[in-house]
Protein backbone atom coordinates (compact mmCIF):
# COMPACT_ATOMS: atom_id res chain seq x y z
CA UNK A 1 0.00 0.00 0.00
CA UNK A 2 1.20 3.71 -0.80
CA UNK A 3 0.04 6.10 1.33
CA UNK A 4 -0.35 10.18 0.83
CA UNK A 5 -1.74 12.85 2.53
CA UNK A 6 -2.87 15.72 0.88
CA UNK A 7 -4.53 19.30 1.10
CA UNK A 8 -3.58 22.61 2.29
CA UNK A 9 -0.38 22.33 5.26
CA UNK A 10 -1.85 21.63 8.38
CA UNK A 11 -5.29 20.43 7.08
CA UNK A 12 -4.05 16.87 5.11
CA UNK A 13 -6.52 14.12 4.40
CA UNK A 14 -5.84 10.97 3.81
CA UNK A 15 -5.54 9.14 0.67
CA UNK A 16 -3.66 6.39 -1.37
CA UNK A 17 -1.88 5.52 -4.41
CA UNK A 18 -3.58 2.78 -6.46
CA UNK A 19 -1.51 0.93 -8.43
CA UNK A 20 -1.87 2.03 -11.47
CA UNK A 21 -1.02 5.18 -10.08
CA UNK A 22 -4.51 6.85 -9.46
CA UNK A 23 -4.55 8.98 -6.58
CA UNK A 24 -7.75 8.32 -4.29
CA UNK A 25 -9.02 10.42 -1.72
CA UNK A 26 -9.84 7.79 1.32
CA UNK A 27 -11.16 10.51 4.23
CA UNK A 28 -14.49 8.12 3.90
CA UNK A 29 -12.44 5.89 5.14
CA UNK A 30 -12.50 7.75 9.00
CA UNK A 31 -8.48 7.34 9.87
CA UNK A 32 -5.64 9.35 8.86
CA UNK A 33 -2.53 7.67 8.63
CA UNK A 34 -1.27 8.81 12.29
CA UNK A 35 0.48 6.89 15.18
CA UNK A 36 -2.69 5.09 15.85
CA UNK A 37 -3.00 4.05 12.60
CA UNK A 38 0.07 2.94 11.82
CA UNK A 39 0.33 1.28 14.99
CA UNK A 40 -2.73 -1.07 14.57
CA UNK A 41 -1.92 -4.63 13.25
CA UNK A 42 -4.96 -4.90 11.44
CA UNK A 43 -4.79 -1.20 9.85
CA UNK A 44 -3.63 -2.72 6.12
CA UNK A 45 -6.35 -5.48 6.01
CA UNK A 46 -8.86 -3.44 7.27
CA UNK A 47 -7.97 -0.58 4.70
CA UNK A 48 -7.69 -3.25 1.76
CA UNK A 49 -11.34 -4.60 2.42
CA UNK A 50 -12.59 -0.75 2.67
CA UNK A 51 -10.90 -0.07 -0.47
CA UNK A 52 -12.04 -3.83 -2.47
CA UNK A 53 -15.51 -2.23 -1.62
CA UNK A 54 -15.20 1.76 -1.84
CA UNK A 55 -12.91 2.30 -3.82
CA UNK A 56 -14.57 2.98 -7.20
CA UNK A 57 -16.80 5.58 -4.92
CA UNK A 58 -13.52 7.61 -4.00
CA UNK A 59 -12.80 10.70 -5.41
CA UNK A 60 -9.85 10.78 -7.34
CA UNK A 61 -7.51 13.53 -6.39
CA UNK A 62 -6.21 15.97 -8.51
CA UNK A 63 -2.81 15.93 -9.94
CA UNK A 64 -2.84 20.13 -9.00
CA UNK A 65 -3.38 19.12 -5.27
CA UNK A 66 -0.61 19.92 -2.45
CA UNK A 67 0.68 16.76 -0.99
CA UNK A 68 1.91 16.75 2.62
CA UNK A 69 3.92 14.59 4.65
CA UNK A 70 2.82 11.14 4.66
CA UNK A 71 3.19 10.56 8.37
CA UNK A 72 1.83 13.43 10.29
CA UNK A 73 3.47 14.11 13.77
CA UNK A 74 5.74 11.63 14.74
CA UNK A 75 7.32 11.80 18.13
CA UNK A 76 10.76 11.61 16.64
CA UNK A 77 12.63 11.83 13.89
CA UNK A 78 15.86 9.67 14.74
CA UNK A 79 18.36 10.47 12.10
CA UNK A 80 21.75 8.10 11.71
CA UNK A 81 25.20 10.12 10.57
CA UNK A 82 27.95 8.77 8.51
CA UNK A 83 26.04 5.21 7.23
CA UNK A 84 27.59 5.18 3.93
CA UNK A 85 31.80 5.31 4.10
CA UNK A 86 32.18 6.93 1.14
CA UNK A 87 30.00 10.04 2.81
CA UNK A 88 31.62 9.54 5.89
CA UNK A 89 35.13 9.58 4.02
CA UNK A 90 34.04 13.16 2.07
CA UNK A 91 32.97 14.61 5.42
CA UNK A 92 36.27 13.63 6.86
CA UNK A 93 35.18 11.57 9.13
CA UNK A 94 35.78 7.52 10.38
CA UNK A 95 33.42 5.38 9.59
CA UNK A 96 31.22 5.22 12.85
CA UNK A 97 31.55 1.95 14.97
CA UNK A 98 28.30 2.33 16.34
CA UNK A 99 25.57 4.23 14.44
CA UNK A 100 26.06 7.90 15.38
CA UNK A 101 22.36 9.29 16.21
CA UNK A 102 21.17 12.56 16.18
CA UNK A 103 17.46 14.23 16.00
CA UNK A 104 15.59 16.13 13.64
CA UNK A 105 12.77 18.19 14.91
CA UNK A 106 9.39 17.00 13.91
CA UNK A 107 8.36 20.58 12.89
CA UNK A 108 10.62 20.76 10.06
CA UNK A 109 8.43 18.43 8.43
CA UNK A 110 7.07 19.27 4.86
CA UNK A 111 5.71 18.11 1.79
CA UNK A 112 7.43 16.10 -0.51
CA UNK A 113 7.12 19.11 -3.60
CA UNK A 114 6.55 22.19 -1.07
CA UNK A 115 9.83 24.65 -0.71
CA UNK A 116 12.82 24.44 0.73
CA UNK A 117 13.33 27.69 2.80
CA UNK A 118 16.68 28.87 3.13
CA UNK A 119 16.88 29.93 6.77
CA UNK A 120 18.14 33.21 7.94
CA UNK A 121 22.06 33.59 8.20
CA UNK A 122 22.47 30.48 6.10
CA UNK A 123 25.46 30.22 4.34
CA UNK A 124 25.64 26.33 3.75
CA UNK A 125 22.07 24.44 3.54
CA UNK A 126 23.17 21.28 1.51
CA UNK A 127 20.82 18.14 0.60
CA UNK A 128 20.87 14.33 1.69
CA UNK A 129 18.99 11.91 -0.25
CA UNK A 130 17.64 9.39 2.69
CA UNK A 131 15.60 5.74 2.98
CA UNK A 132 13.47 6.66 6.12
CA UNK A 133 12.09 3.91 8.22
CA UNK A 134 8.59 4.32 9.80
CA UNK A 135 7.54 2.17 13.22
CA UNK A 136 4.68 0.12 13.05
CA UNK A 137 4.99 -1.25 16.48
CA UNK A 138 6.56 -0.06 19.63
CA UNK A 139 10.22 -1.49 19.96
CA UNK A 140 12.03 -1.31 23.10
CA UNK A 141 15.19 -3.80 23.25
CA UNK A 142 14.18 -5.49 20.08
CA UNK A 143 16.55 -8.11 18.75
CA UNK A 144 18.09 -8.19 14.83
CA UNK A 145 15.89 -10.85 14.30
CA UNK A 146 12.85 -9.56 15.35
CA UNK A 147 13.27 -6.00 14.89
CA UNK A 148 11.79 -6.12 10.99
CA UNK A 149 7.93 -6.89 12.77
CA UNK A 150 8.45 -3.26 14.35
CA UNK A 151 8.96 -1.74 10.96
CA UNK A 152 5.51 -0.39 9.18
CA UNK A 153 7.13 0.87 6.14
CA UNK A 154 9.74 3.47 3.95
CA UNK A 155 9.39 6.71 3.10
CA UNK A 156 11.71 8.71 0.78
CA UNK A 157 13.69 11.85 2.75
CA UNK A 158 15.80 14.45 1.97
CA UNK A 159 17.40 16.08 5.14
CA UNK A 160 18.75 18.99 4.27
CA UNK A 161 21.34 20.54 6.38
CA UNK A 162 22.72 23.55 7.05
CA UNK A 163 26.65 22.85 7.58
CA UNK A 164 27.79 26.08 8.69
CA UNK A 165 25.11 25.75 11.66
CA UNK A 166 25.70 22.30 12.38
CA UNK A 167 29.31 22.51 12.56
CA UNK A 168 30.03 26.03 13.80
CA UNK A 169 27.38 27.34 15.82
CA UNK A 170 28.82 25.79 19.07
CA UNK A 171 27.27 22.07 20.53
CA UNK A 172 25.38 19.30 19.04
CA UNK A 173 24.31 19.10 14.88
CA UNK A 174 20.46 19.92 15.77
CA UNK A 175 20.74 23.40 15.23
CA UNK A 176 21.44 22.59 11.01
CA UNK A 177 19.10 19.99 11.07
CA UNK A 178 15.84 21.03 12.25
CA UNK A 179 14.92 24.47 10.36
CA UNK A 180 11.53 24.69 9.08
CA UNK A 181 10.99 22.63 5.87
CA UNK A 182 14.78 20.94 6.11
CA UNK A 183 12.33 17.39 6.03
CA UNK A 184 10.62 17.01 2.67
CA UNK A 185 8.77 13.56 3.57
CA UNK A 186 7.03 11.26 0.85
CA UNK A 187 5.87 11.37 -1.99
CA UNK A 188 4.07 8.50 0.16
CA UNK A 189 4.61 6.04 2.82
CA UNK A 190 5.41 2.58 1.21
CA UNK A 191 4.23 -0.43 3.32
CA UNK A 192 7.29 -3.06 4.08
CA UNK A 193 5.23 -5.59 1.92
CA UNK A 194 5.81 -4.16 -0.73
CA UNK A 195 9.48 -3.52 -1.01
CA UNK A 196 11.36 -6.74 -1.39
CA UNK A 197 14.53 -5.71 -0.42
CA UNK A 198 15.31 -2.38 1.36
CA UNK A 199 19.46 -3.22 1.41
CA UNK A 200 18.54 -3.28 -2.89
CA UNK A 201 17.43 0.05 -3.44
CA UNK A 202 19.20 2.68 -5.83
CA UNK A 203 18.96 6.05 -4.27
CA UNK A 204 20.28 9.00 -6.05
CA UNK A 205 19.91 13.13 -5.72
CA UNK A 206 20.40 16.19 -8.60
CA UNK A 207 20.63 19.51 -8.29
CA UNK A 208 18.74 21.53 -10.99
CA UNK A 209 19.03 18.43 -13.24
CA UNK A 210 23.01 17.14 -12.20
CA UNK A 211 23.19 14.29 -10.33
CA UNK A 212 24.96 14.83 -7.45
CA UNK A 213 24.50 11.49 -5.34
CA UNK A 214 24.19 8.58 -6.68
CA UNK A 215 24.36 5.36 -4.83
CA UNK A 216 22.49 2.11 -3.60
CA UNK A 217 21.66 0.68 0.11
CA UNK A 218 23.31 -1.86 -0.29
CA UNK A 219 25.92 0.29 0.99
CA UNK A 220 24.81 0.94 4.25
CA UNK A 221 26.96 0.76 6.93
CA UNK A 222 24.27 -0.25 9.66
CA UNK A 223 21.12 -1.52 7.65
CA UNK A 224 17.47 -1.53 8.74
CA UNK A 225 17.19 -4.41 11.40
CA UNK A 226 20.26 -3.43 12.78
CA UNK A 227 18.96 0.81 13.69
CA UNK A 228 15.78 -0.52 14.61
CA UNK A 229 17.28 -3.19 17.14
CA UNK A 230 20.18 -0.30 18.43
CA UNK A 231 18.34 2.92 18.95
CA UNK A 232 15.55 0.30 20.66
CA UNK A 233 18.64 -0.35 23.35
CA UNK A 234 18.34 3.58 23.80
CA UNK A 235 14.79 4.18 23.87
CA UNK A 236 11.29 3.42 23.01
CA UNK A 237 10.59 3.56 19.08
CA UNK A 238 6.88 4.21 18.71
CA UNK A 239 4.63 4.06 15.89
CA UNK A 240 4.57 6.75 13.58
CA UNK A 241 8.54 7.21 14.47
CA UNK A 242 10.53 7.59 11.77
CA UNK A 243 14.80 6.50 11.11
CA UNK A 244 16.08 8.48 8.80
CA UNK A 245 19.35 6.22 7.46
CA UNK A 246 21.88 8.35 6.47
CA UNK A 247 22.91 9.70 3.39
CA UNK A 248 25.34 8.21 0.92
CA UNK A 249 28.01 10.37 -0.39
CA UNK A 250 27.56 13.25 -3.02
CA UNK A 251 26.33 16.52 -0.37
CA UNK A 252 27.69 19.64 -1.20
CA UNK A 253 29.93 19.39 1.62
CA UNK A 254 31.92 17.26 -0.03
CA UNK A 255 32.33 18.80 -3.15
CA UNK A 256 35.79 21.05 -4.30
CA UNK A 257 34.77 23.56 -3.54
CA UNK A 258 31.88 22.97 -1.63
CA UNK A 259 28.78 23.58 -3.22
CA UNK A 260 25.48 24.47 -1.13
CA UNK A 261 21.96 25.68 -2.28
CA UNK A 262 20.80 29.23 -3.80
CA UNK A 263 17.35 30.47 -3.96
CA UNK A 264 15.89 29.11 -7.31
CA UNK A 265 17.93 26.03 -7.14
CA UNK A 266 15.85 22.99 -8.34
CA UNK A 267 16.28 19.80 -5.94
CA UNK A 268 15.25 16.53 -7.28
CA UNK A 269 15.58 13.03 -5.54
CA UNK A 270 14.20 9.71 -5.56
CA UNK A 271 14.31 5.64 -4.09
CA UNK A 272 13.49 2.77 -6.00
CA UNK A 273 9.79 2.06 -5.14
CA UNK A 274 9.73 5.05 -3.13
CA UNK A 275 8.65 7.49 -5.58
CA UNK A 276 10.54 10.60 -6.55
CA UNK A 277 10.19 14.06 -4.73
CA UNK A 278 11.38 17.94 -5.66
CA UNK A 279 11.91 21.01 -4.09
CA UNK A 280 12.41 24.40 -5.40
CA UNK A 281 14.86 26.54 -3.09
CA UNK A 282 13.11 29.75 -1.73
CA UNK A 283 14.92 33.04 -0.07
CA UNK A 284 14.02 33.78 3.31
CA UNK B 1 -2.78 28.59 37.08
CA UNK B 2 -1.24 25.30 37.96
CA UNK B 3 -2.04 22.29 35.73
CA UNK B 4 -2.01 18.83 36.59
CA UNK B 5 -2.40 15.76 34.76
CA UNK B 6 -3.25 12.59 36.74
CA UNK B 7 -4.61 8.79 36.30
CA UNK B 8 -3.08 5.81 34.86
CA UNK B 9 0.13 6.39 32.11
CA UNK B 10 -1.04 7.04 28.75
CA UNK B 11 -5.03 7.73 29.71
CA UNK B 12 -4.31 10.79 32.13
CA UNK B 13 -7.09 13.57 32.32
CA UNK B 14 -6.39 17.24 33.59
CA UNK B 15 -7.03 19.02 36.96
CA UNK B 16 -5.39 21.97 38.23
CA UNK B 17 -4.55 22.72 42.06
CA UNK B 18 -5.67 25.50 43.80
CA UNK B 19 -4.40 28.45 45.87
CA UNK B 20 -5.18 26.33 48.58
CA UNK B 21 -3.38 23.11 47.40
CA UNK B 22 -6.44 21.17 46.36
CA UNK B 23 -6.16 19.10 43.30
CA UNK B 24 -9.46 19.37 41.35
CA UNK B 25 -10.61 17.30 38.20
CA UNK B 26 -11.26 19.45 35.42
CA UNK B 27 -12.22 17.01 32.64
CA UNK B 28 -15.58 18.38 32.66
CA UNK B 29 -14.04 21.44 31.18
CA UNK B 30 -13.71 19.85 27.60
CA UNK B 31 -10.31 20.12 27.52
CA UNK B 32 -6.81 18.18 27.76
CA UNK B 33 -3.60 19.94 28.41
CA UNK B 34 -2.56 19.76 25.10
CA UNK B 35 -0.62 22.09 22.42
CA UNK B 36 -4.41 22.75 20.72
CA UNK B 37 -5.11 24.51 24.46
CA UNK B 38 -1.62 25.81 25.21
CA UNK B 39 -1.90 27.70 22.28
CA UNK B 40 -4.98 29.11 22.67
CA UNK B 41 -4.57 33.14 23.57
CA UNK B 42 -8.12 32.50 25.49
CA UNK B 43 -7.29 29.40 27.35
CA UNK B 44 -6.50 30.80 30.85
CA UNK B 45 -8.97 33.21 30.55
CA UNK B 46 -12.02 30.66 29.67
CA UNK B 47 -10.48 28.06 32.12
CA UNK B 48 -10.50 30.56 34.83
CA UNK B 49 -14.42 31.73 34.15
CA UNK B 50 -15.10 28.04 33.84
CA UNK B 51 -13.70 27.19 37.14
CA UNK B 52 -15.46 30.26 38.96
CA UNK B 53 -18.88 28.31 38.02
CA UNK B 54 -17.84 24.54 37.98
CA UNK B 55 -15.03 24.10 40.39
CA UNK B 56 -17.34 23.67 43.59
CA UNK B 57 -18.93 20.16 41.54
CA UNK B 58 -15.65 19.29 40.18
CA UNK B 59 -14.20 15.58 42.30
CA UNK B 60 -11.04 16.24 44.34
CA UNK B 61 -8.42 14.00 43.22
CA UNK B 62 -7.43 11.57 45.88
CA UNK B 63 -3.67 12.03 46.98
CA UNK B 64 -3.12 8.85 46.23
CA UNK B 65 -3.63 9.23 42.69
CA UNK B 66 -0.57 9.08 39.93
CA UNK B 67 0.56 12.16 38.29
CA UNK B 68 1.77 12.49 35.31
CA UNK B 69 3.44 14.57 32.90
CA UNK B 70 1.42 17.90 32.54
CA UNK B 71 2.38 18.32 29.19
CA UNK B 72 0.90 15.70 26.63
CA UNK B 73 2.88 15.10 23.85
CA UNK B 74 5.05 18.07 23.23
CA UNK B 75 6.37 18.47 19.63
CA UNK B 76 10.09 18.20 21.07
CA UNK B 77 11.94 18.77 24.07
CA UNK B 78 15.40 20.82 23.43
CA UNK B 79 17.12 20.87 26.10
CA UNK B 80 20.53 23.84 26.64
CA UNK B 81 23.91 22.29 28.07
CA UNK B 82 26.39 23.55 30.19
CA UNK B 83 24.27 26.91 30.88
CA UNK B 84 25.18 27.50 34.33
CA UNK B 85 28.70 28.36 34.43
CA UNK B 86 29.46 25.94 37.86
CA UNK B 87 28.30 23.25 36.09
CA UNK B 88 30.29 23.59 32.46
CA UNK B 89 33.95 23.89 34.74
CA UNK B 90 32.75 20.60 37.02
CA UNK B 91 32.24 19.21 33.44
CA UNK B 92 35.64 19.99 32.47
CA UNK B 93 34.09 22.06 29.25
CA UNK B 94 34.41 26.12 28.79
CA UNK B 95 31.25 27.69 29.12
CA UNK B 96 29.88 28.29 25.64
CA UNK B 97 29.37 31.91 23.68
CA UNK B 98 26.03 30.47 21.95
CA UNK B 99 23.38 28.13 23.61
CA UNK B 100 24.26 24.60 23.09
CA UNK B 101 21.28 22.84 22.09
CA UNK B 102 20.36 19.01 22.24
CA UNK B 103 17.36 17.39 21.92
CA UNK B 104 15.27 14.57 23.86
CA UNK B 105 13.15 12.47 22.81
CA UNK B 106 9.69 13.10 23.82
CA UNK B 107 9.11 9.06 24.63
CA UNK B 108 11.34 9.90 27.45
CA UNK B 109 8.11 11.87 29.20
CA UNK B 110 7.06 10.56 32.63
CA UNK B 111 4.97 11.58 35.71
CA UNK B 112 6.77 13.45 38.12
CA UNK B 113 6.77 10.57 41.26
CA UNK B 114 7.16 7.76 38.40
CA UNK B 115 10.26 5.80 38.92
CA UNK B 116 13.48 6.23 36.65
CA UNK B 117 13.87 2.93 35.30
CA UNK B 118 18.10 2.53 34.75
CA UNK B 119 18.24 1.48 31.00
CA UNK B 120 20.32 -1.83 30.22
CA UNK B 121 23.98 -1.52 30.27
CA UNK B 122 23.65 1.47 32.36
CA UNK B 123 26.70 1.94 34.39
CA UNK B 124 26.60 6.03 35.17
CA UNK B 125 22.57 7.33 35.18
CA UNK B 126 22.85 10.78 36.33
CA UNK B 127 20.66 13.64 37.35
CA UNK B 128 19.84 16.81 36.80
CA UNK B 129 17.32 19.51 37.88
CA UNK B 130 16.64 22.18 35.51
CA UNK B 131 13.70 25.12 34.74
CA UNK B 132 11.97 24.05 31.71
CA UNK B 133 9.93 26.34 29.56
CA UNK B 134 6.94 25.26 27.92
CA UNK B 135 5.70 27.20 24.83
CA UNK B 136 1.83 28.65 24.55
CA UNK B 137 2.73 30.50 21.02
CA UNK B 138 4.54 29.88 17.46
CA UNK B 139 8.06 31.18 18.15
CA UNK B 140 9.65 31.92 14.73
CA UNK B 141 12.51 34.27 14.48
CA UNK B 142 11.16 36.35 17.59
CA UNK B 143 13.23 39.15 19.18
CA UNK B 144 14.11 38.49 22.92
CA UNK B 145 12.11 41.73 23.47
CA UNK B 146 8.95 39.32 22.13
CA UNK B 147 9.98 36.39 23.89
CA UNK B 148 8.26 36.47 26.52
CA UNK B 149 4.57 36.61 24.45
CA UNK B 150 5.61 32.88 23.65
CA UNK B 151 6.14 31.55 26.93
CA UNK B 152 3.14 29.87 28.75
CA UNK B 153 4.76 29.06 31.89
CA UNK B 154 7.06 27.02 33.46
CA UNK B 155 7.49 23.40 34.63
CA UNK B 156 10.30 21.15 37.18
CA UNK B 157 12.44 18.82 35.02
CA UNK B 158 14.72 16.04 35.89
CA UNK B 159 17.01 16.30 32.81
CA UNK B 160 17.98 12.25 33.87
CA UNK B 161 21.46 11.35 31.84
CA UNK B 162 22.99 8.47 31.02
CA UNK B 163 26.66 9.66 30.78
CA UNK B 164 28.29 6.83 29.29
CA UNK B 165 25.43 6.66 26.29
CA UNK B 166 25.96 10.27 26.08
CA UNK B 167 29.69 10.70 26.00
CA UNK B 168 31.48 7.54 25.12
CA UNK B 169 28.81 5.47 22.72
CA UNK B 170 29.69 7.45 19.62
CA UNK B 171 27.85 10.28 18.33
CA UNK B 172 25.62 12.61 19.53
CA UNK B 173 24.49 13.25 23.08
CA UNK B 174 20.86 12.39 22.20
CA UNK B 175 21.66 8.63 23.46
CA UNK B 176 22.27 9.14 26.78
CA UNK B 177 19.15 11.63 27.49
CA UNK B 178 16.49 9.77 25.43
CA UNK B 179 16.19 6.51 27.58
CA UNK B 180 12.46 5.98 28.59
CA UNK B 181 11.78 7.45 31.96
CA UNK B 182 14.30 9.86 31.66
CA UNK B 183 12.15 13.24 31.89
CA UNK B 184 10.20 12.99 34.80
CA UNK B 185 8.18 16.12 34.25
CA UNK B 186 6.17 18.60 37.10
CA UNK B 187 4.41 18.39 38.98
CA UNK B 188 1.99 20.87 37.64
CA UNK B 189 2.81 23.30 34.88
CA UNK B 190 2.95 26.75 36.37
CA UNK B 191 1.08 29.68 34.08
CA UNK B 192 3.69 32.34 33.77
CA UNK B 193 2.05 35.28 35.00
CA UNK B 194 2.32 32.89 38.95
CA UNK B 195 6.34 33.21 38.57
CA UNK B 196 6.94 36.94 39.21
CA UNK B 197 10.38 36.06 37.82
CA UNK B 198 11.80 33.34 36.12
CA UNK B 199 15.44 34.20 36.77
CA UNK B 200 15.08 34.46 41.15
CA UNK B 201 13.89 30.85 41.41
CA UNK B 202 16.20 28.59 43.91
CA UNK B 203 16.74 24.60 42.47
CA UNK B 204 17.35 21.75 43.98
CA UNK B 205 18.06 18.20 44.21
CA UNK B 206 18.34 15.68 46.59
CA UNK B 207 19.64 11.86 46.76
CA UNK B 208 18.50 9.92 49.14
CA UNK B 209 18.18 13.01 51.22
CA UNK B 210 21.16 14.62 51.23
CA UNK B 211 21.68 17.70 49.04
CA UNK B 212 23.40 17.19 45.73
CA UNK B 213 22.41 20.29 43.35
CA UNK B 214 21.53 23.91 45.29
CA UNK B 215 21.79 26.90 42.81
CA UNK B 216 19.28 29.29 41.95
CA UNK B 217 17.93 30.17 37.85
CA UNK B 218 20.06 33.86 38.65
CA UNK B 219 23.16 31.93 37.49
CA UNK B 220 21.56 30.78 34.31
CA UNK B 221 24.25 31.66 31.63
CA UNK B 222 21.80 32.40 28.83
CA UNK B 223 18.00 33.29 30.45
CA UNK B 224 14.54 32.52 29.11
CA UNK B 225 13.86 35.30 26.67
CA UNK B 226 17.29 34.74 25.18
CA UNK B 227 16.70 31.22 24.66
CA UNK B 228 13.20 30.93 23.18
CA UNK B 229 14.61 34.16 21.01
CA UNK B 230 17.84 32.39 20.04
CA UNK B 231 16.28 28.69 19.69
CA UNK B 232 13.81 30.52 17.52
CA UNK B 233 16.40 31.87 14.95
CA UNK B 234 16.99 27.83 14.61
CA UNK B 235 13.60 26.52 14.00
CA UNK B 236 10.15 27.21 14.73
CA UNK B 237 9.28 26.12 18.69
CA UNK B 238 5.35 25.50 19.02
CA UNK B 239 2.40 25.20 21.49
CA UNK B 240 3.59 22.33 24.36
CA UNK B 241 7.12 22.62 22.94
CA UNK B 242 9.81 22.27 25.89
CA UNK B 243 12.78 23.89 26.74
CA UNK B 244 15.02 22.78 29.36
CA UNK B 245 17.28 25.38 30.65
CA UNK B 246 19.99 23.24 31.65
CA UNK B 247 21.43 22.00 35.14
CA UNK B 248 23.61 23.47 37.55
CA UNK B 249 26.74 22.15 39.35
CA UNK B 250 26.07 19.06 41.35
CA UNK B 251 25.17 16.01 39.16
CA UNK B 252 27.61 12.91 39.64
CA UNK B 253 29.52 13.08 36.79
CA UNK B 254 30.89 15.95 38.49
CA UNK B 255 32.02 14.57 41.91
CA UNK B 256 35.24 13.05 42.84
CA UNK B 257 35.18 10.18 42.56
CA UNK B 258 31.67 10.40 40.03
CA UNK B 259 28.88 8.55 41.66
CA UNK B 260 26.03 7.54 39.53
CA UNK B 261 22.40 6.47 40.49
CA UNK B 262 21.70 2.71 41.77
CA UNK B 263 18.02 0.61 41.89
CA UNK B 264 16.77 2.31 45.53
CA UNK B 265 18.34 5.16 45.15
CA UNK B 266 15.75 7.94 45.60
CA UNK B 267 16.01 11.70 43.60
CA UNK B 268 13.93 14.51 44.99
CA UNK B 269 13.65 18.35 43.62
CA UNK B 270 12.23 21.09 43.54
CA UNK B 271 12.32 24.90 42.17
CA UNK B 272 10.79 27.91 43.77
CA UNK B 273 6.78 28.02 42.82
CA UNK B 274 7.20 24.65 40.78
CA UNK B 275 6.75 22.15 43.23
CA UNK B 276 8.28 19.38 44.26
CA UNK B 277 8.85 15.96 42.41
CA UNK B 278 10.55 12.45 43.45
CA UNK B 279 11.19 9.78 41.70
CA UNK B 280 12.79 5.67 43.07
CA UNK B 281 15.50 3.98 40.75
CA UNK B 282 14.77 0.59 39.70
CA UNK B 283 16.55 -1.86 38.15
CA UNK B 284 16.23 -2.21 34.30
Amino acid sequence: MKLIRFGKAGNEKPGIVTDSGKLLDCSAFGADWTAEFLGDPNRLEALKQWLAVNAASCPEIAPSERLGSPVPYPSKIMCVGLNYSLHAKESGMEVPKQPVLFMKATSALTGPFDPIKLPRNSKATDWEVELAIVIGKKASYVSEEDAMDHVFGYVLHNDVSERDFQLHHGGQWVKGKSCDTFAPLGPYLVSRDEIADPHQLRLWLKVNGETMQDSTTSDLVFNVPQLVSYISQYMSLLPGDIISTGTPAGVGMGLKPPRYLKAGDEVELGIDGLGVSRQRVEAP
